[in-house]
């Protein structure tokens, strides 16, 4: 007879292996932290002796679940803000609360809340992207739960880096701490293609197949999206990454609800991993992605909840029906994903999508003993028929609640036991996230009288969270810098000429910004109005990080199209008092040295200030910015402009004398 | 003080009523079968005293979900066939195994069975057509939950009526017995436009009328019934209902998908009730209803799961969460069914599309005590917000489980305490329920073999279950009936000419039926071939109801367009023997005596039996059969029939000399 530690008996196993084996009453065998045995339970026993047995009592015992994309720490921001506008959702609420709250405390506390959820409802992996996700890695561990671990790179600034160098350097470190965890497998997570650079994608690839561990992003979740990368690009998403060589590491891509064929059929040529979101496509609109197309070309698709903020909760076993229901309505076939093809998904698909394929995902001899017990015979869930096998699969995706689920183990160890979680203090973490709840509570409540949240709430606005490398000067006459622009060492990309009628609205209490209200009209070459628009900014009293060498480093602006008139935006804000600044603006977008520079030529004609001189450059990274500071220095200077006559206020503090 | 006989303390009080009120710590007052005050704790413990105070820990008190839409005793079939084409589902595994199972027995215990899950998921009122309604009725009422119940009225033979005279007889019995119960609402069913008749709606709603009951029917479920509808109607289906007056009854229509904006605003005009089943629309891939629109314009619109055949269950707080979910899709628009719409789309909604909003449906003073309480603080719902109201509908509808039901309380009776459902055996229940799945899981997979299955599996097939008043005698010319069918008596529709090529498949065991392969030649004036088509008919060997003066009245059959080679169905089918029959057929529509009948003139060439006359015409009523048998003899006489010619036979059995 062959030892194992745990023999389970009297057991429906749905195996979710290759030939999609079930036994009844079947049994498994687990020694250590893997499978040594599945099959019928009298072939089990003449084998197999375990130093414990398990009478299941007819359960059904299955592989766990396998969540392939979520945001685990943002449990804490379940039902914060819901039923939104995904722009008032994410800048409205989302992001401003993280930017307040997130911390390492925070995404620890977090996770292991989500440990709780996901482990009482047949979870036993997941692939997560969040902030200091060192802090995830640890909460996973210390929980039990095997997870995909990857903290975001952004080209903005995120609550655990001001710049992607850092990201990417945390990454590099949590790599190293990580790689070989028994529980945890870290990886690589540029956000995604509109919030990255193409040097990000590279750095990001690179680290990926340096270390050989998975890369995250997220790929084609909104129409949106892939209109802004067609535009700016000339093509679509999936092609773009390809253009970068994204696809040289063992990506997992989030979402790709908006691909089409040739898209499907290339991530199926490189290998990619693809993480459907059902629940979190449907509540924030974003649309169904084409699972079925997706499976029959043979993508690995597997199934994730997002993040508790837009599910709002990680049940899998909704996720599963979702994922059938929304094909069938989407294809007019109630053939289109059936139930067996739902729970493979959620199981052997999403490990394959994770790349983690040889380990977990079914209960096959060698895998890791990562398997659930549910109850199958609940009232919600009877009676129940034999004669065809896709039946068991049925009541699975179409019956089964995640409240059935009675045991959880992970990696050979339980987690849960009858429904007691054996790893987490559950009382605690409650206690603590409604902590965090009252803090955010009352956040939100002093901001909601705020001017953002207001703009926000007008709709359409949009924030632009910018580097800035900027320079100012005074000058006596714009002749000299009109000929020096003729120089061959620069070369002028274009030219337009605007006037600009500016009205801020000002508040008390300094915290609340400025707000400003700005027509602008292009000009053409015979002085006449081209074309008009008018626009609301939202700017912060104080730049986010102000740089040496008087070279200003920028800032978060909220950016909003204004369709209404002055008027109505003076009664909607009631600002405590307004000043008017005009100016006539000559803007150049030109090439100095290789690099790209905007330069303003402006003359401030209400209230008459005089000639003013702009260079300025758009920045992502620290380096590149310390580069360019010292380009903006020659440049000015190339133009004429003086050191001494600096200016670093803005217009309007020139107007107010502060 | 006032006397109340249970006082709720410290309850979240969720009450649905016009203002959407929250007291939150709330309390409500219970005195008898009905609700006397509902109000902040703090006022209420002021004005009213309990015989019994019950601390609810913080939990939600809210009204009981409304299922406006279901067919309870289908519980049985739950799981017994998923993820198949309709008609494949329906004709294939549905029907048959209701034509054998469904008796009144069958019907209690599956509504038992139901209503033990809807106790359990906090449903606490629901509409139900089906069979055998009368034992809905009682297995609900002895369950303790309110119920509009109506025995559905067809064209077509039912398991309770091979009439629809005796499904109007038994509505009636019906009604006169429960009108007046404190928990059951009685109702008129006919089962949908496609299914009835002009004649059968007249009638159910004047019955519906007369005892001022509600009328329950599927209307504008998919695409195909719309599209059918129209070409018989020339008119939408609302447009058609309202033509024949159905809207003078308090109408409960279930789905609604296929409607158009003036359809939806009819619909409101009319005060209709809508039934939105989102899961069963998803699962058969009906498509979406537009919700949306019908809110916007006020049209009256609840929430139901469908029968659970077709679901597969009875889970209310899923159907709110898909609501707001498909409806989010559907718009592109996340703001779409916001959470408290789809709240109140399963309570008041469902209660005003029942025509009972006067009596549940909210916490209102006056209305019957119809209400669940919910455990607010599951870990997979935690944490939660205080800032903004609308918090605690995204709670109930995107993270609240229906497992998270603690107690069910209708008309002021406790059916749940604290998870143990206290009016029925849960036990005896599942055990019983077991036995019919047994038994209906042994017939499936005798039947598996059959010829009806494998036809089905084909796929495109349809069951034509109709009665046909049907005479055939044998004639030696046809030049005498040519001659009668120009006298002024009878009024030729029009004729057409066919050659038929039938080869008759048959198979060992008699109740396999015989299946024919039939390749129809339309014939032109000029003797060449316009069209012609194939198709496989399934013929039972019986005809269902023989009827007296040699006068037939059959049948069910299924037919199915034949794509393939009779080749093909001769190594699919594998039939014992074959037997080929080809004619020549005219065929008359011709009206006498103001009715509609066919006229076949068949000369039977291979082999060569001779010419026969058949007269047949199609009835749904059992009373039309009876006239209609009359005028068939007196249209043979007519036309130059001998009733001493006459052939009981069908060609095949004097063929094969039967």
């Amino acid at each position: 007879m062959n030892q194992a530690d745990i023999l389970f008996t009297n057991a429906l196993v749905i195996t979710m292996d290759d030939a999609f084996r079930q036994y009844f009453p079947g049994a498994v065998a687990v020694q250590g932290d893997h499978i040594v045995a599945v099959g019928s339970e009298s072939d089990l026993r003449q084998a197999w002796e375990g130093k414990e047995t398990i009478d299941c009592q007819g359960r059904i015992v299955m592989p766990g679940l396998i969540n392939a994309h979520t945001h685990v720490p943002m449990t804490l921001l379940r039902g914060l803000a819901d039923d939104l506008r995904l722009d008032v959702w994410l800048m409205g609420y989302m992001m401003p609360v993280e930017r307040e709250f997130v911390s390492p405390d925070f995404v620890k506390l977090g996770t292991q809340l989500a440990c709780a959820e996901m482990i009482r409802s047949g979870t036993t992996c997941f692939a997560d992207m969040y902030y200091f996700e060192e802090s995830v890695a640890e909460g996973a561990a210390e929980a039990g739960l095997r997870a995909i671990c990857g903290s975001s790179v952004l080209k903005f600034p995120s609550p655990d880096a001001k710049f992607y160098e850092e990201a990417l350097a945390y990454t590099r470190t949590f790599i190293q701490k990580w790689k070989g965890h028994p529980l945890i497998i870290p990886s690589v997570a540029p956000h995604a293609p509109y919030t990255t650079t193409p040097e990000i994608l590279k750095a990001c690839m690179e680290m990926a197949v340096e270390f050989d561990v998975p890369l995250q992003i997220h790929l084609a979740e909104t129409a949106q999206e892939v209109e802004a990368i067609r535009n700016e690009t000339g093509m679509p998403v999936i092609p773009y990454m390809k253009k970068h060589h994204l696809f040289n590491a063992k990506v997992i891509a989030a979402h790709c609800v908006h691909i089409d064929e040739g898209e499907i059929r290339a991530l199926h040529n490189v290998g990619a991993g693809v993480a459907h979101n059902p629940s979190s496509n449907l509540k924030l609109a974003s649309g169904s992605a084409p699972v079925r197309k997706m499976n029959d070309l043979h993508v690995k698709v597997g199934i994730g909840t997002d993040g508790p903020a837009s599910n709002n909760d990680l049940d899998m076993f909704e996720e599963m029906r979702l994922a059938s229901f929304v094909a069938k309505l989407q294809t007019g076939d109630p053939t289109a994903v059936p139930a067996r093809t739902a729970v493979l998904m959620a199981t052997r698909g999403s490990a394959a999508a994770c790349h983690i394929g040889d380990i977990t995902g079914s209960l096959t001899v060698g895998k890791r003993a990562d398997l659930i017990l549910v109850d199958s015979n609940p009232v919600h869930n009877m009676p129940y028929f034999l004669r065809d096998k896709n039946a068991a699969y049925a009541r699975l995706v179409y019956a089964t609640k995640s409240t059935d689920v009675t045991d959880t183990m992970v990696n050979g160890k339980w987690l849960m036991r009858n429904r007691q979680v054996l790893t987490l203090d559950e009382k605690a973490l409650v206690s603590r996230s409604m902590e965090y709840a009252r803090r955010i509570d009352a956040f939100l409540t002093t901001r909601e009288k705020s001017v953002l949240s207001k703009l926000v709430a007008i709709g359409g606005a949009m924030e632009e969270e910018s580097f800035e490398v900027q320079m100012k000067v005074r000058i006596a006459d714009v002749a000299p810098v009109l000929a020096a622009l003729k120089k061959p060492e620069i070369a002028v990309e274009y030219m337009k000429h605007y006037r600009q009628f500016d009205t801020y609205f000002l508040f008390a209490g300094s915290s609340q910004g400025r707000l400003r209200y700005r027509e602008d009209e292009l000009i053409g070459e015979k002085d006449e109005i081209v074309s008009a628009r008018a626009r609301l900014t939202l700017i912060g009293q104080d730049p986010l990080y102000p740089m040496q060498e008087q070279v200003l480093l920028s800032r978060s602006r909220y950016l909003a199209p204004a369709g209404n008139s002055l008027r109505f935006y003076r009664e909607y804000f009631k600002p405590s008092s307004e000043v008017e600044v005009q100016k006539d603006r000559q803007r150049y977008l030109v090439r100095f040295r290789d690099t790209d520079f905007y330069i303003n030529i402006d003359q401030v004609t209400k209230p008459e200030l005089g000639s003013f001189l702009e260079v300025k450059s758009r920045t992502w990274s620290k380096a590149d910015a310390e580069q360019k500071s010292k380009l903006v220095h020659e440049l000015l200077k190339f133009l004429g402009g003086a050191e001494t006559d600096i200016v670093t206020k803005d217009y309007l503090e020139i107007v107010l004398g502060l």
